[in-house]
């Protein structure tokens, strides 16, 4: 195991009704005006929004509202926020929505104390060491945003999907309750589920050896999905089923199950140049890239995969064929993946064979990037060639 | 999944070495006068506590020491600590050690900044509500007082093992490098095991329904430590499974895994008697108890015990004869326990039959109990008498 440091100081208030505990959960952790960040229609048509701002009425605390983050959160936004924080001396960011909202209020918490451009965070060009503090009131199991240093941002300005952290955008307090996510529709909810699987198989795809814990781990996480997925997909005022899906998107990606090994995160990475181009939701894009990113690297480590077949799966090892078994773990996956509505071919995402070339531009070439991805796999600008070729089908 | 908080503020330096940071953390976390509190002659002899104070020194700590902390600590030394902590105006407190350190270093700290007599948290008459910051340096995997809100004590007085709880306790820091439990006997060892795996019944053994990801976290961990118990007690200087283990035992405990369900802790409880009459390892009294208590409450629950047994021990499931399952799930345990040298009859422990009443008076009617214990079964003295009877063999 590599030598780390973990630190994950949220407060998790999870449950029917903890939503309304909003106020008073601002006001612990320190904040007297708060921004209350969110994205559009359902939080306020089932009224939500009304139900928080009633929790901070009733805590004696001042708000102000930014309303309108999408899908795949724009940069636009953030500088909006950025400067109605600076202008309304907002000291605490209240997220209410899925990741794309609190991921969006990350990077306003980060750019409010930052003297120059947010988006050196996320070109790699500057470090995050100050954040306003915020609080999340989670309506979507997906991101792990909830319990996790990181935000993900789109720049309008070239469509780059990039990445930043820091031990400081962790939120101070997450509210988890799994009633809000049960009218989310059904694509939606598989999307959350794809992406909480990607965040679980980033992590299991290491060159870290004897990582028993972590592994096991993972594949509790692992086998909670393949177990949850389909019952919440049968029936979404399933509470229990969302309960379970809830806390393990949050335990996917706090790390406390990732730390001491290197971990992948190619997949996400070709991903994002998809759900940058074509604004398909992150976790569909997931669903048609892993199966072929891990049938373009399981060589690479082909007990791994073989490992992950029988433990999650539940594949019979082929002891004369360890390449057969890690395969069939695969296959299974991407058959579980459509059997909750997930998207598996390029097309089904509005992808075109033709814009290759540029996805892998982007990818390989975009802000500063020197032409490979680094991960489980070295990949290089023309490995991506093949593995976004392979999604066509 | 019953509603719930969570709160797991510590930050976790992990690996090679991290104690040699010891001061910086110190300083991190706002301490300037450090009480290090210690056992005896091992973090001594080996040069730990000297590397330790070396660290304090060069971040320009002061400190003072109180060692002597014994296996099932004691009252005693916590008042001598509160008394120390008060009258040098100590700001912080260092653990160097496993979890009787800890737990004695958490009741100095809560006592300091309380009124009464210290013993009223652990009593059950008042609530820990302020203490002392602490941090800790792990010697023994097994506690995970490193990052949970527990403390347990042994009133001499009576000789009563009792245990408090409150989210002030969380160590701010815990520096946890396996290289550090290398030295540790194999009897202590498998001892860490053995309360690692007891933490995880305890959680695992619950009534409320559909909760999957904790079950397979709870599995997750066991697996764990089915996998590297044995490989650890063949080679004590395997850093891997002494790495795995010790991340294992932190993430048994914080109640990361044992969430929004009930929990049992009667194991824990009826041990509790035998360490504190006879001074036994808690780890080997549990390994004495545990068998016992759950072949005495399985058919409350016959099925997540053959649950346990199939995915834990790989038992074939015995599709016409549940109970026969459930029970070579415990048979399973019970052989590797004794299999890394744990105990598994009462007189291994220096327990005597004849004093089985005094145990159960103890246990179901010491410092203010009503006569029964209650956790996945509600258990009568009689009952109890019952069990203690069962270890006899």
């Amino acid at each position: 195991m590599n030598n780390f440091t973990f630190y994950s100081p949220t407060f998790f208030a999870f449950g029917k009704d903890t939503e309304n505990e909003a106020g008073s959960y601002v006001k612990q952790f320190g904040g007297s005006k708060v921004l209350i960040h969110y994205g559009g229609g359902s939080v306020v048509r089932s009224g939500l929004l009304d139900r928080v701002k009633r929790s901070l009425e009733n805590a004696g605390i001042e708000y102000r509202e930014l309303g309108g983050v999408k899908p795949n959160p724009r940069s636009g936004l953030v500088y909006e926020g950025i400067d109605l924080c600076k202008k309304e001396k907002i000291d605490f960011i209240l997220a209410v929505g899925g990741g794309s909202v609190i991921d969006s209020s990350k990077a306003i918490a980060a750019g409010t104390l930052y003297d120059g451009d947010f988006w050196d965070f996320y070109s790699g060009k500057s470090r995050i060491e100050k954040a306003l503090p915020i609080g999340t009131i989670l309506t979507i199991a997906a991101a792990g945003s909830e319990g996790s240093p990181d935000s993900v941002i789109t720049k309008e300005e070239g469509m780059f999907k990039r990445g930043a952290s820091g031990n400081v955008l962790r939120p101070k307090f997450s509210i988890l309750n799994p009633a809000l996510t049960q009218t989310l529709p059904a694509y939606q909810t598989a999307a959350g589920i794809t992406d909480i699987m990607a965040h679980l198989h980033e992590r299991y795809l290491t060159n870290t050896k004897e990582v028993e814990v972590t592994d096991r781990l993972i594949e509790a996480l692992l086998l909670t999905m393949v177990h949850e997925g389909p019952r919440v997909i049968a029936d979404p005022n399933n509470y229990e089923a969302r309960a379970n899906i809830m806390w393990a998107g949050m335990m996917a990606h706090n790390n406390a199950v990732g730390v001491g090994r290197s971990q992948d995160w190619n997949s996400h990475n070709i991903e994002h140049e998809l759900s940058a181009l074509y604004d398909c939701a992150h976790g569909a894009g997931l669903a048609v890239t892993m199966p072929s990113v891990f049938r373009y690297v399981y060589k690479h480590d082909v007990m791994r995969f073989a490992k992950l077949a029988t433990r999650v799966w539940g594949v019979q090892m082929d002891f004369d064929d360890l390449e057969r078994t890690a395969l069939e773990g695969i296959d299974m996956f991407e058959r579980f993946l459509k059997s909750i509505g997930m998207p598996t071919t390029f097309g089904e995402l509005g992808a075109k064979e033709e814009d290759i070339p540029k996805l892998v531009d982007m990818l390989c070439y975009g802000d500063g990037r020197d032409g490979n991805l680094y991960g489980f796999v070295k990949l290089s600008a023309e490995d991506c060639t093949r593995i976004y070729k392979m999604m066509v089908k």
